[in-house]
């Protein structure tokens, strides 16, 4: 887990995200932090990025400390969204003591799915998780377990838009949708409803065998190194842009089950890491691509 | 989790894995093909090696599958033990129908013990675990839950050999003991009457950082790349042959805190990789070193 | 470089390497090793792969060691043909003492060909340059420099097929043709008359971004990691058998000028990996897949 | 190579590095920000680090453009000086159209010393070598036909100091020196009076295998992975701060030599990501550890 640059340690009451993106332009950094100064605030991070100073986006990830920072929130925010205007910004601050409402969808495969609670549980994922939803029945007892609730909403052929409707219902004031292992499409309304990040995990080296059964694309291709991705979903299925990509060395001698067993540790490590910088802030999608600070 | 090569699949109770080691010279691997040949055997896989053809050590691993081998194993080992003789071999065979008994020992952290244990209910790792031990109550329920027995043995000060002893009792019969992550140290005694292998996974890219704290041992020198190590326990503290290792990236923004975190995920990979590969009778110490087929 | 196992040190003029392949059955081993040991050679390394122990199959590589090798490696080489008739056996034997002539191929990056060049000169590669073939004049005083005949061979719109008559007249008598960044596409005329093997590095993780400007399309699709494949040609551009792939670490701050510069290194050592395997006759094509022992 | 953020591409004339170094506290970057603006500068890239918000010591690197900067500089260092004293800085500028110039050291092996000069000859590393300095004459043809001055200074037993007062002739007016694999040892007194940071390439991943013969005790500890270790030069051997390490799996195969082959790659590798590195002002030794931006 990439936990350097936290905001959500000692003092996380009167600690802070600001993320930011407006078009390039001179002043921007002399603005904001002249800004924070002014507040009385320290700036403990600081990235920012550009796709080109001339004309381009400008990008920028802040975490900065401010004492009574819970007392003066509306304040602040009024304040900045001032100078934000200005700067044609869109923005959004995040309080390191509010933890995002997470919901976890997955199939028949856990491995995924148990890794992300696990480490929720132990505190290395800032989440809270609302709830787990499964078109199957397979990890109810584990899940709950955990004191988690799990809804199981299976999808039958043909009932897919009154199944999706059903997960709607559930998701509603989730902050960001992780899709485990989930093995069904998401229509491109239920993307359009659902009002928050979605995040999925690909059993594959993307843009390498997209689609059914990577495993055994890989295997039959005779690659080297099999791969995982996780990528914000988007209506074409396997095409969002790329949170975080790994890959591990395999052989002649695996073959397509063992492909699947060997990719799970790298599955579960790259969907981790994902979620934990969308949790931090640290990813903007932007063009189908994205900046990870 | 390398799982080429498993002899552990489909037909298993046919298939059976010799390990042998004896004085290097010509002919053994004629005989022992020839003799597999006679018996009827398929050899399925074969590695060797030698550590010098002339006067050296020779190793070999072989998987075969033998029809009705669940029937004629005594005659199997008896015949090989004369070739065995002639060779002045010394070998071990398992039969892929037959797990071994695994004992697990931890402290307070949990994160190898649990990854551990999830890894053999999926049947990842083809172990049974007998019990586990902790100088700690933290991880009993966890454990139960996955209908494993829990054994609590503190160890107090002074009376270190008093815990030993109930350890031990608890450990008759067992064929591998694993320290995922016990903070205790062993003594000589307890090592020589334990009676199977141990092995112990070291949060350090050994021999670097050996001892307490590696964590900040590694933060104080300022190294870019935390590591692991899994290796087999001697008298000599993190001195006993290494199994496996493994590495990850760090950067000035790590505290020793972030480092703890961020390596717990190797720690648990390299212990489960170095378990599996014994577990699959590939690892043969020699030497203070190991060969890992 | 992975070095281990090889053939080719000392006693080198008694060493030889067998690679075997052939219909899987009882026996082959056996038969195999009996052979050796009966014309008195020590078999160093051995390994062997199966695609199915039924009906599939069989590799072998074998290296040995045979005191007087040099004065009986007639009656040698008979003797197996006929062992190797009986098990329908495909084999070819390489004497560790004699080298293969290679040619090189590259256009106007020479990063690659100069790696190569000095990887031999240094005797990590057992090779002999045969000679440098480039459609551009460029690296003529570089090469030549370290003793390599350069010769230049344009390939001008429309004349394809005379450049190729021209490079197969250079290309006589060598034993394997490699493409270091060599960017012309070879016909299906010329890959069937070379009579050689033929590798290329592909500057991206195929299957992704096979075709014109990998380094644009994985700028272009926001990857997390950049790749280099080596591969034998074969009449589909970029889909022969991979050989070797790695990949490295890139991030959204990277021009697509920065990650051909980036994939540089990388490029580099995945093709000197491939060519080692091939020199060391530890790599087999079958199926559209390799094995590499 | 780490190539993203170079502020040496288009535009260079234009383009400056600005590192910095101070107590932290509050408004710093607003001031720094501030300058920069009012200077009619565009900041390009920006990172910071802080050891400790309260009482640590606070890191910044900013890259800018600024049109009309070749005619400026002068003032530009001038007021910026004014704000470092402020804030107790220490700092230091480097403009992108100025090479740094660099001498490089090497004893018998020269793959980390012909990759170097590889490197700037193709323009991956911003740099001029002034002369290469070694205690052998080996490599003197192939650094000359580069077109690079090659000093030969032997070093003989006993007569170090006369060898290091020739060698400081030649570093005069150089800015960095660095040790491709140079086998003597460095008196204090000559790092006192060389003036310029120098940087050392280890062949192991310190603090494991400091001193002689890494790749002999890596064989005989029987590590499963060997690395390399980029350093500052301090007093105490194989103890400066770490710029960059890296490391490469073996196995029990592997003899010392081919170790030592392998470690050729990891080496070149891991020491031109230091120079890279220290070329565009991106590390700062602080503490015994290295920030790295």
């Amino acid at each position: 887990m990439a936990a350097d640059g936290s905001h959500r340690g000692q003092g996380a009451e009167h600690s802070a995200c600001l993320l930011i993106s407006c078009p390039d332009g001179p002043g921007i950094v002399a603005a904001v932090s002249g800004f924070l100064f002014a507040q009385g605030a320290n700036i403990v991070t600081s990235d920012q990025y550009s796709t080109d100073p001339e004309h381009g986006t400008f990008f920028m990830r802040l975490t900065f400390y401010l004492p009574a920072l819970e007392q003066t929130r509306g304040g602040f925010e009024a304040a900045f969204g001032a100078l934000a205007e200005r700067f044609q910004m869109r923005w959004r601050i995040s309080y390191a003591s509010e933890r995002r409402r997470v919901a976890l969808m997955a199939s028949r495969e856990d491995h995924c799915l148990m890794d992300l609670l696990w480490r929720a549980r132990r505190g290395e994922l800032a989440m809270d998780v609302a709830c787990v939803i499964s078109n199957h029945e397979l990890a109810r007892s584990e899940v709950e377990a955990l004191g988690v609730r799990f809804v199981h909403i299976p999808v039958l052929e043909g009932e897919r838009a009154a199944a999706e409707e059903r997960a709607l219902a559930e998701l509603a004031g989730v902050e960001l949708v992780v899709l485990a292992r989930y093995m069904q499409i998401l229509s491109s309304e239920f993307l359009a409803r659902v009002g928050c990040p979605v995040i999925n995990i690909h059993h594959s080296f993307l843009p390498a065998f997209a689609g059914a059964e990577p495993y055994r694309q890989a295997y039959e291709r005779g690659v080297k190194l099999i791969g995982a991705t996780a990528h914000y979903v988007t209506e074409q299925l396997d095409e969002g842009p790329i949170i975080e990509q790994d890959v591990q060395r395999v052989g002649h001698r695996f073959t397509v089950t063992e492909l699947a067993r060997g990719g799970r540790d790298l599955e579960r490590m790259v969907l981790a890491r994902a979620v934990a910088r969308e949790l931090e802030d640290r990813v903007i999608a932007h063009a189908g691509r994205t900046i990870v600070f």
